[in-house]
């Protein structure tokens, strides 16, 4: 049975009993590292076993099934630069699917119909409470935590699609985690070394100062429109390093190491695997 | 409170009591209209009366949380030529979140942020079980069930944003309904006449033989990719006719209705309103 896990130092707290809903884990008034985990022995055990070494457990997504990933195109200003692109004068927002999503430590499988499988660090932001036509100077106020997305990308899907979607949604395509961080861990989402490496290797390495739309923007912008839920996920962009870009372009293999850091939030590794059908 | 009502000539037969999970109404061995429905007087006295007249309940969107509706775009041959557009060679794949959906007489809220809201009718297929890799053959196994969608679409934040997610995912821009319709009351679902009219005036008139990718090619299609899960939505585009193409443009204003009719399936109809904000 999953169960919720106050991340202290490195042991894993159960704290199921303190939620009662799931919107309940925005209410925990600590500075907190929430982690959704299971643990391989018997449920009965466990129960009797409140606090538990991280490293015997397996994580879960923090946010298992948001209503919405949102995601924004083109938001830092190096990322922008080195596709000889101008920044955008508005977000480019586009979506990802909820059934992308996977854990810290699991597979990002490739999938038997792209090639040119890509990384993206990016900082992702999610929804506390419900959001419409929030003012910039509130927008925070609607901040249930922090947490780390590799927006994983098919970039030949891409430049057939135009449209992002697909090419972004493809399964495991959306590690989140390791866990949620609370708003009071985070004094400053704007000033966070980020850093994606591939086999130790750094390929992404900026900080989130560089954010062109910055996150109230992000929440006036899109509350403008449409009404954030508790547990969306806003995913804000990502540096410049992808593979793609690079000369020569570098694409995921089977055997890949992909480890995202974010400086008060920790990290998000993941390993890369063939497609089962291939 | 809502109940799964069984649609008879004008009345809906409550079946909750033979639903324990909400994918039980796939399961439901009938040629049946399923409608999700409240009514207004109370829960007590209602239990004891499981038959109302239709005229008395309040339509419930009949897939209420979808996990993904996925929507294709250019896939009438008439709607490709009215924009000058050759038919594309794989489907155009785009996202609406969940979060836009309404139910069936239920408004259409114009946005503040945009002054083209437009409409789009649209045959919904909903995904009945687990899809994943599935052939072309065997794409009808995993239909639950057809209903209508209208992909309501502010065209000023289509331009401007490239990728279609925001400008189809303002709140009310995802009429569905008024009911599923299961697979057995539709022989062909690619021989439906499909017919929008404004203000009682036709807008569309096509039919869905006109599609260019068919609904087991789109199946075979994302489900390479992604995992098709019971209720998602496939919207499988719209015929030509749309307000943006026509000449004056025509775009929807407070106090229009919009009135979707496929044949087999029934009428979903909706009616615009201002936003609160405005």
């Amino acid at each position: 049975m999953p169960f919720t896990g106050l991340v202290l130092d490195s042991l894993a707290v159960d704290v199921s009993h303190a939620l009662t809903t799931p919107g309940d884990v925005f209410n925990l008034d600590t500075n907190a590292r929430i982690a959704l985990v299971t643990h391989a022995q018997a449920e009965a055990e466990r129960q009797s076993q409140s606090v538990l070494p991280l490293t015997e457990v397996t994580y879960l997504p923090p946010v298992p099934r948001p209503g919405k990933i949102i995601a924004v195109g083109l938001n830092y200003r190096d990322h922008a630069a080195e596709q000889g692109k101008t920044p955008p004068t508005e977000p480019v927002i586009f979506a990802k699917y909820a059934s992308a999503i996977t854990a810290h430590n699991a597979p990002i499988v490739l999938p038997p119909n792209s090639r040119e499988v890509d990384y993206e660090a990016e900082l992702a932001v999610v929804i506390g409470k419900t959001a419409r036509c929030v003012p910039r100077e509130a927008a925070y106020d609607y901040v249930g935590g922090y947490t780390i997305l590799n927006d994983v990308s098919a970039r030949d899907m891409q430049r057939q699609d135009k449209q992002f979607t697909r090419a972004k949604s493809c399964d495991t395509f959306a590690p989140i985690g390791p866990w949620l961080v609370t708003p009071d861990d985070i004094p400053n989402p704007h000033a966070l070394d980020i850093r994606l490496t591939r086999n130790g290797e750094v390929m992404q390495a900026s900080n989130t100062r560089e954010m062109i739309f910055d996150i109230p923007y992000l929440i006036w912008f899109l509350s403008q429109s449409m009404t954030l839920e508790p547990g969306d996920v806003i995913s804000t962009g990502t540096p410049g390093g992808v593979g793609v870009f690079r000369q020569p372009p570098v694409f995921l293999q089977p055997g890949d190491e992909v480890a995202i850091t974010i400086e008060h939030i920790g990290t998000l590794r993941n390993h890369v695997v063939a497609s089962a059908a291939a």
